[in-house]
């Protein structure tokens, strides 16, 4: 009997502004990995190209042909239609109806599959992470805007034909500021990176942030996950105080979500825990056990991303071999 | 080949004032019902013995002996030890740690589950109901509490060994009323049956209410949902105003769960929806609409229960079914 050719998976993780395509052996050991940046606004057809050419170079990297992929996994920006494995509108990237899957399974003949980003993020957590094994994980990834994903007796939960789980948008103030999605007081318009950095630029306007100032000046396009540490570091309680109340926000959603559907795990990941791990965490797990029925404290774990940058890429190649790639 | 003996389900509803044991045939038909007073306060032992008499009664009504049972089924109030079969504790009743399913398996000499009320009442309108094969249900059931349930691609979404979707506990007003849980502001302490009749009572002993006041004073153990139903149809504006503001609560927690598990349907039930289906399932309905990310209303159905006093026992039953009785 011939061995099977099929050796790898890809993993591939479509970001707004960079692309990652990493091969991964059948024990999910990273073999290579290529970046290049997204530019969506090239359009779809350049990014397609794109996607294939950083796949091809990770492929060549890892010395591996076509005829060894067992499949490719995507994790892409929303909304999707995860059965036709198509990208239905990708606001970040300004594509409409990306037919991802039959492209990538016509190029590189083996089976591929599509799952949100942070839906991947969170599986690549359970599977390889800090949510290893639990029964349910909750995944909340503070970014632009706030991904969420459940992953229930290993699988993610989902809706109809997308993703479902939008965290960044469960209210939090009824009269909060207005949303990207139209309506006031969600969880991400006070509570992303985005709008933590909105209100920092605001204090250093006002002469609150001597540190950040220095850093950054009031362009909130400067104030990234990274510097508002560095400001806190320095001491700009202003900015603490801004990131701890965001913090809280996340928590009171979570806590919803705990007396909803009782995680075991709740991680919690993106550039800002990541850079602010302690204070981000600390203060979400206080704000959700202050918020949640007793019986589902007991056990629950509340914890920071393990995988980084490699959560998406290692969540979508697991997906795809879940879902069975080519023998 | 002898045939085999088994031709009936029981499905139990144990609630906090009465029981009902229904006696099924092997397509859920109705074959005999018993109700009795639950007694709570008599103690477990007592509360035991009872749920076995009416057990048995319905049994002598459907002609069917031990034999014939195929499995039973209990809805109950929570917590419980789902796997064990334990109800940890029934604060309506005042009993803890009732080892329901071994009791029942040691009566009756057939398999025993029980699951939580809420969760069979939603588990039956998804089999037999208005929710009938929906993909991800959400059953919501004010009533003292607020009930929730989630049925997602056929199986009760649960807790480690719970139950969980406790809506009634989502949080809809940062600084509202005192919960039963200790906590402020969650959906129960504002529009709950409870919640209204205490409302109620006070625009009665305002003099807003001419009809209320007539029907049942100021006594909010007078004001049940089928009272607030005739004041509403005779006339008082103010207990109108009190109830929709109450469905307005309930719909604004169901958009956040919407947000969150994109279900196919909501059902709603319990004593207040079947008083007022028309004018709460229409208030929830606008509210959910307003609240949730357009991708998500696409199908959705907002529809009152359909099964009544009937759901928690045929739920149950058809769960004992599905987790395998005897052949």
């Amino acid at each position: 009997m011939k061995e099977s050719k099929t050796t790898h998976w890809i993993g591939f993780d479509l970001g707004g502004t960079k692309m990652m395509a990493a091969v991964f052996d059948r024990n999910f050991n990273l073999t290579a990995s290529r970046k290049a940046k997204t530019k969506g606004l090239n359009g779809k057809n350049d990014g397609l190209e794109r996607i294939r050419t950083t796949i091809r170079g990770a492929m060549e990297d890892a010395g591996i042909e076509a005829e060894n992929l067992a499949g490719i996994g995507v994790g892409c920006p929303g909304p999707l239609d995860l059965d036709r494995g198509v990208i239905l509108h990708a606001p970040n990237l300004g594509w409409r109806n990306v037919n991802l899957k039959s492209s990538l399974e016509k190029t590189f003949q083996c089976p591929a599959v599509i799952a949100n980003d942070v839906d991947a993020g969170t599986y690549g957590e359970y599977r390889f992470g800090a949510a290893r094994g639990a029964r349910c994980v909750l995944g909340i990834f503070p970014g632009t805007g706030i991904g969420g994903a459940c992953i229930y007796e290993g699988r993610i939960l989902r809706g109809r034909t997308g993703s479902c789980m939008e965290i960044g948008h469960v209210k939090v103030r009824s009269e909060g500021p207005l949303c990207g999605c139209g309506r006031r007081g969600c969880l991400e318009s006070v509570a992303s990176r985005l709008a933590v950095s909105a209100e920092a630029a605001a204090a250093v306007f006002r002469g609150e942030a001597p540190v950040l100032q220095s850093l950054a000046g009031t362009d909130i396009a400067n104030i990234k996950s990274g510097t508002l540490a560095k400001s806190i570091r320095g001491g700009d309680a202003a900015i603490e105080n801004i990131v701890r109340a965001a913090a809280r926000h996340i928590g009171s959603a979570a806590a919803d979500v705990v007396n909803l559907l009782a995680p075991d795990v709740i991680v919690l990941g993106g550039g800002l825990v990541e850079a602010l791990p302690d204070l981000i965490v600390g203060e979400v797990r206080e704000t959700v056990l202050a918020g949640i029925m007793p019986a589902f404290a007991k056990g629950l774990k509340i914890v920071p991303a393990e995988l980084g940058d490699n959560a998406v890429a290692l969540g979508a190649a697991a997906l795809a071999a879940e879902e069975g790639g080519k023998a």
